[in-house]
């Protein structure tokens, strides 16, 4: 039982920012003077569209969303867009590529296969995804419709450290667990998609970033609510969304602001991954997963070498207040999430603990 | 700016019990002492898979589910479960008969048409929806995959007064606006759906009950994530479900519980139904648009005749504090919707203005 809150390195759905979780808990029953709460609000009244409009102007914002691309604020996971992108963009030319460096990436891949032709551009399953594949590594077809790849692996602790050149061919991008975590050229991208759980909002929002000029081709078998001309078309209310979860988002962008926007998350994100990455080069009981050139800032994923200790680890950690530290089944060992609401103050207790522990385990 | 909550008559987003929003403020950063709030449980955690086994038990228990059935946590909407229908269950025969008795239900026959052999069985149409058929109205189809209905029409104020008798054909019905107002014969229904947010939840959160001897016949385009099989499988995780939601609906379902479940719930909204239309039926000014034996008790649409007379009432009654009375421009007019968790003192309230403006208007 713990009568305050603890540092939670869930790799998703995961911490929010406590300012954001204080002004939602003091407006919950009325928000802004409405008399209800934004639970309860119509999605197409006044006071829902306000907050709806401010919420969309500050993701452009943040992210630099150029007029060619509109954001859409999607329900069903990163597992829907898995459908959703070769059902609104493989028409074209009947064919995609897909970069495989870890579990959604494969699967993204797979869902593909029922609606085209899919190459797999590159894997590194060979090595248990540790890596990222060289620009010189991604075999690319030309008329592919699409090249699609998941920018940071969560399970795998690896990120890509470049964006892929693919000449004509549009980018598609899963960003889910690193999205707002650093600034992106967005108008490098076709498509760029995210599960909000991660940096942005409660579970049930996916937020679409797409260059409309790709959008109006979906297969004639497309539901309606899978179709991104309709999505645009209906400034994402083709149907109710989830409005709350957008609401959550609104004040976290808000909060990255404050942070100094995606140069100042960046900046911590670095900082708080390099605590964590200095020691884990250092101790000779901790070893890092991911070869240095593929780490990622959001997950990282380290290992004891005995799975005895991961377990210990992971336990006497949660009794402390650190929580979900247990690696992915496809890893083992550990993996700490540590998302832009993650403060340094928990890196620091997070290494001090492993150290402490690495004392007793020598 | 009202300082205290006021009456929300929204056709949904709607209103949700203040208990369930008090406790979701109190619990909001720190669930249960475990340190974080529920928006930040990762959905495989322990802790949230307490909160998800005991919103499904109550759901069971609340709904009286049988064991054929199985209760699914989905997203994306009744407009998702317009395609994901004809998409799961028409493979067997490639026939589905639809009747239409209001916008949804059109809008939910003519998405299935993408996918088979659709026939209506019957539509109210003719009188701009203010009545139900009758079951000797419906030209039902022995050999369709299933039967299709709205149980009750948010947009035009009607319900069933009865369930359609359809020998071997399976029942399918759209509850989104009033599951959990009274109690129902779950075992007659093949699969009932409901978008959350009128009775049960925030928007984000469907939920279908489907007799599970009818999944696993998807068509092979289908979206897994559009495949019941998958989501019964997976115990509605094949990713992760929008949790938040399913946390407010399980405390809704225990506040639910302490009003008597859904017996208590339907005699409350029959008593408030009640009071609203004994007035529209003595009232010179006012009239209901629904007739007498196909009106909701949830939706209640009502006019003046008089256009200008009820935008003035709908703009007098928001500023005392009862908001989202304008009727959907389909009908025109006003619509109170009175959700389970509208108290009576709401709607005595509405009809004490109500007197007052005919009295102002004669």
């Amino acid at each position: 039982m713990f009568t305050e809150r603890i540092y939670n390195f869930s790799a998703g759905p995961s911490i929010l920012p406590v300012p954001v979780l204080e002004q939602a808990a003091a407006e919950l029953l009325n928000f802004g003077g409405t008399g209800t709460s934004v639970m309860e609000m119509s999605h197409r009244s006044k006071d829902f569209l306000a907050i709806f409009e401010e919420t969309k102007a500050l993701l452009k914002e943040v992210l630099g969303i150029p007029e060619t691309h509109e954001p859409l604020f999607l329900q069903g996971g990163a597992w829907t867009q898995f459908a959703m992108i070769p059902l609104n963009l493989i028409g074209t030319t009947g064919k995609a590529d897909y970069a495989v460096t870890g579990s959604f990436s494969n699967l993204a891949m797979k869902e593909a296969k029922k609606y085209g032709d899919i190459h797999v551009a590159a894997t590194t399953a060979d090595k248990n995804h540790t890596y990222i594949p060289k620009q010189s590594d991604l075999d690319l077809r030309p008329d592919a419709a699409y090249f699609h790849y998941c920018d940071n692996n969560t399970i795998f602790g690896t990120a890509w450290d470049y964006i892929p050149e693919t000449g004509n061919v549009p980018l598609v991008c899963d960003m889910s667990s690193n999205i707002l975590s650093k600034p992106i050229d967005v108008s490098k991208f076709g498509l760029i998609y995210a599960g909000a759980q991660k940096n942005m909002a409660p579970s049930g929002l996916t937020v679409v970033i797409i260059d409309k000029s790709l959008a109006g081709n979906e297969l004639p078998i497309t539901p309606t609510m899978l179709s991104y001309q309709t999505m645009i078309d209906k400034d994402s209310m083709h149907n109710t969304p989830s409005t709350y979860n957008i609401y959550i988002l609104g004040l976290v962008l808000k909060w990255i602001k404050s942070q100094g926007g995606l140069v100042g998350m960046e900046k911590q994100n670095i900082e708080k991954a390099k605590v964590l990455y200095d020691y884990l080069d250092e101790s000779a009981l901790f070893k890092a997963a991911a070869v240095p050139a593929a780490r990622s800032i959001m997950n990282v994923t380290f290992v004891t070498g005995n799975e005895d200790l991961d377990a210990a680890f992971a336990k006497e950690a949660a009794a402390k207040g650190m929580i979900n530290l247990k690696g992915h089944r496809s890893v083992g060992g550990m993996r700490a999430s540590m998302y832009n609401a993650m403060p340094k103050a928990g890196i620091d207790a997070l290494v001090a603990f492993m150290k402490e522990f690495e004392a007793r385990n020598k």
